[in-house]
C-alpha cells in the first residue's frame, strides 16, 4: 500500500477502507510517515470530512496500536466521564469523590490546560506532591482502594493521538468533529470501561461555539461508544459563563473542597449531579435520572465526598494539609480587585475572556514548555444575574508575577458587562 | 502575521490578501515555515482552490523572492516557449534552432523528466559533454551569439518553487491548476522575456487528461502572463500518442537531428511550426499565423536549423561528432523487437504506457537519485493509423540493463492496439 494514494483518495473526498486507515495509523505510530504527509492528510480529512465508518476505523486502530488497560480484576461497573473543556470546570474533582461511593469504579485519564481552557491534571498538580504520572499498576491499586484514580496521558495509550494532536495543533486542523471524536474516544476506550458519560460544552468558553456543532460531536461520540459496546451518554451543557466562582488551578481545588464540604454552588451542583446520575443510570445503580440525582445529592449532603477526595489526594502523594487549611490555596503575592463602575446587574461574564485572562495570569500555557503558576487565577465575586452597586468588587485577579498581573488587568476589565437583569440561563441543554 | 491564521483562512475557503501570500512565500524561502505547515496549506489550496488574484500574488512573490534575469542588453524580442510535458516531446530542440534564425532570442530554462514524461534537460545531457548548469553570464553570452540557450533550473530563480514542488510531489497536491500556474509562470517570468508561447498537452500521455482542465490551465496561464505584461499565447495539443517515432533521451536527439536535416515527421512538424509561428506573431516578425507557419517551413527546408543546433551544442560543451554520425545515438547493448500478432491497422499507441515503459527502461526516474540511461528508450516503427501485417515490427525497446529490458517488455507489449483503420487525430485542438 502507498500512503500517497490514500492522501489522494481523501483529497478527492473518497471514502477510505479499513485497511487503508489501519495502514495510516500503524505507520504513523512507527514513525514511518513524514510529518508533511500526515498534515496533508489531516487537512484533506478536515475539509472533506470522514464518514462515521472511517471515524470508527480510525478510533479502532488508534486503540489497537496502543496499550489497553485491563480492569477485569476490579469489581464493580467501570464508568468514566469526559468533558470537552471549559473555564472553571472542576467537575471531575467533585464528581468522582461522590459517585464512587456507590461502588462505581472510575479509571480517569485526564488532560492538561489547552488554549483558554483549564485541565484537570494541572489542577490536581497544584496540590503539593500530587502525582499524575502513575504506573498502570498503581493506577489500578488506587481505583480498587479509593474507587477512582486520575492520571495524565501516558505514552503507551493511543500513542497515535499524541502525534496527530501536535500536528493538528500546528496546522489549524483541531476543530474537526471526526478528528476530535477519534482523539477523545481512542483514549477513553483504551481505559477498559463499560460506560462513559460525556459533558459536551457549548458556548463562548467552549471549543464548540454553536449548539449544532456540539450536537454533531456528541452524536458522533455516542455512536462510536456504542460501536465499541460501551454504554455512552452525552449531555450538552452551557459554557458561556465560567463554572463556579473560582478559575485557576489551586483556586479550583479550593472551590472543590468548599463544595464537597457542603457549600451550595448552583451551577457546579446541577451539572455534577446530572453527570453523576447518568453514571448511576448506566451502571444500573439508579432506576431513572431523578433517582440518580437524589442519590448524588444525599451523598453530598452527608459529606462522604470530601472524605473520598482526601483519601484520593493522599493515595496519589498530595499534601493533605490543604483540607485543614484550604484558605492557603487562595493566597497570592500579587492581586488586583476589579470593581463595578455603575449600579445594575451582572449581565455577562464571558467565559472565553476569563479563560484567556487566567492563561495570561499564568494558569495556562502559551507554549508547551510554559510553566503553570499554581495559584494564578480569578475569583468571581458576582456571578451573572446578581445585583451589583457602583464600587462593588466583581473580580479579583491574582498571580505570582507582577508583569502578568498587569497584562491580565485589561482583559479582566473587559470580560464582563453590567446592565439589565437577565433571565437565568439553562445549564443542561440536551441529552444525547 | 501568523501563518496558522493563513492556513485557517484557506482551510475555510476564504480569499487571501497579497500581504498574506507575500508573508507565506517570503517565509518559505527563508525556511521559516515547517514542512508540515506548508503541506497543510498546499492541501487546503488544492481542495478549496486559489482565485486568479491569489494565483497572481503567489506567482508575483515567487518571482520577487528570487533572481530575475536581465536581458535588456540583448537585442531583439525575447520570447520563450514552454510545454506542460509529454512523451516523445523533443519540440524545443527543433523549434529553437529554426525560430532563432529570425532574430528572436530564446532564454529557455527547462526541466527534467517527470513521472512518465521526458525532460529537455535530460535529453540534451545525453550528448556527451553537454552542460546545462551554466552561469547566467554564459547563458546570456550564448543567447547573444547563437540566438538561444537552454539551461536547467537554478537555485536562484524562483527558489520558492523548488520547495513547494518537492512537497507537492510528496503530498498529492501536484495537479492543482493555480499551483501549476504559479510554478510554471514564476520560472518563465523570471527569464526576462517579453512573450511566451505555451504548449498545453492534453490526453493520455499528458498531466491533463481532459480538455476542459487543460483549457482552464491554459486560460489561467495566459491571464497571468498578461498581468505581467508578457504577451502570452497557449495552444492545446494532443498527447494521446507519442510525438515522432523516438522516445528516450539520445533517441530523441537522433530524431531531432534527422528532422532538422530535412526528414519529414508529420506531427513534430505541425506542432513545431505552429508554436514557431505564434512566436513570430508575438514578436511581430509575421503578420499572421499562416505567414509565420510558412516562414518556419522555408527556414527548415533550407537547413538553417541544423546549423544552429550544431552551433548551440558546441557552445554548451557538447560532442559535435554526433552530427557526423548520428546513428551511434541509436545503439544499445540490449534490445528487443515487438511484432504484430495480426494484420490490421495501428489503432492506438498509448503515450502514457510508452512513457512508463521508457521510464522502466531507464529513460526516466522513479526516485530523484536515479541515474538516467542515455540510450534507453523506444523506437516506434509503425505509428497510429499505419497499416501493419502479422509479423511486422511495431516497436523496438532498448537499454543498457538486461533486467530493465525484461521489466519493460510486458509494458511495451500492452502499449498498442491493432485493429480498425482510424481517422487521423487533430493535433492542434485550440488556441487560447
Amino acid at each position: 500500500m502507498n500512503f500517497l494514494k490514500i492522501i489522494e483518495k481523501k483529497r478527492d473526498g473518497k471514502k477510505l477502507k479499513e485497511d487503508e486507515i489501519k495502514f495510516f495509523v500503524t505507520n504513523v505510530v512507527q514513525n514511518r510517515i513524514p510529518d508533511y504527509q500526515i498534515s496533508a492528510f489531516l487537512m484533506a480529512s478536515f475539509i472533506n470530512g470522514l464518514s462515521k465508518d472511517e471515524t470508527f476505523y480510525l478510533t479502532k486502530w488508534m486503540i489497537e496500536t496502543g496499550k489497553k488497560i485491563d480492569l477485569s480484576d476490579i469489581k464493580g461497573p467501570k464508568i468514566d466521564k469526559h468533558s470537552t473543556g471549559g473555564v472553571g470546570d472542576k467537575i471531575s474533582i467533585i464528581l468522582l469523590p461522590i459517585v464512587s461511593n456507590f461502588g462505581i469504579k472510575i479509571p480517569m485519564i485526564a488532560g492538561r490546560a489547552l488554549g483558554h481552557t483549564g485541565g484537570t491534571i494541572d489542577k490536581l498538580e497544584s496540590i503539593d506532591g500530587f502525582k499524575t504520572n502513575l504506573k498502570i499498576k498503581d493506577f489500578k491499586r488506587i481505583i480498587k482502594k479509593v474507587g477512582f484514580s486520575i492520571i495524565s496521558q501516558t505514552q503507551e495509550i493511543a500513542p497515535c493521538d499524541k502525534i496527530l494532536y501536535s500536528l493538528r495543533d500546528a496546522t489549524a486542523t483541531i476543530e474537526s468533529i471526526p478528528l476530535i471524536t477519534a482523539s477523545i474516544m481512542s483514549k477513553k476506550l483504551s481505559e477498559g470501561i463499560e460506560g462513559l458519560v460525556l459533558d459536551v460544552k457549548v458556548g463562548k468558553g467552549a471549543f464548540m461555539k454553536e449548539k449544532e456543532r456540539a450536537e454533531e460531536l456528541a452524536e458522533e461520540m455516542v455512536w462510536i461508544g456504542k460501536k465499541f459496546k460501551v454504554k455512552t451518554i452525552a449531555i450538552l451543557t452551557d459554557m458561556n459563563s465560567p463554572l463556579g466562582r473560582y478559575v485557576g488551578n489551586s483556586l479550583e481545588i479550593y472551590e472543590s473542597i468548599k463544595f464537597l464540604e457542603g457549600e451550595d454552588i448552583d451551577d457546579l451542583k446541577e451539572i455534577t449531579f446530572s453527570l453523576g446520575s447518568y453514571m448511576l443510570l448506566i451502571s444500573k445503580k439508579a432506576k431513572n435520572f431523578e433517582e440518580g440525582y437524589k442519590m448524588m445529592e444525599k451523598e453530598w449532603k452527608e459529606g462522604k465526598g470530601i472524605l473520598k477526595l482526601k483519601e484520593f489526594v493522599k493515595e496519589q502523594g498530595g499534601d493533605v494539609s490543604i483540607f485543614k487549611n484550604p484558605e492557603k490555596l487562595k493566597e497570592a503575592s500579587y492581586y488586583e480587585y476589579i470593581k463595578s463602575e455603575k449600579d445594575g446587574y451582572v449581565e455577562e461574564i464571558d467565559a472565553y475572556k476569563i479563560g484567556i485572562c487566567a492563561r495570561e495570569l499564568g494558569a495556562g500555557r502559551f507554549k508547551k514548555e510554559d510553566k503553570i503558576i499554581k495559584n494564578a487565577g480569578i475569583i468571581i465575586y458576582k456571578k451573572e444575574g446578581e445585583k451589583i452597586n457602583k464600587g462593588d468588587i466583581i473580580l479579583r485577579i491574582q498571580t505570582e508575577d507582577k508583569q502578568k498581573l498587569l497584562n491580565a488587568y485589561e482583559i479582566a476589565k473587559n470580560s464582563f458587562k453590567i446592565g439589565e437583569k437577565i433571565k437565568k440561563r439553562k445549564l443542561i441543554l440536551e441529552k444525547i
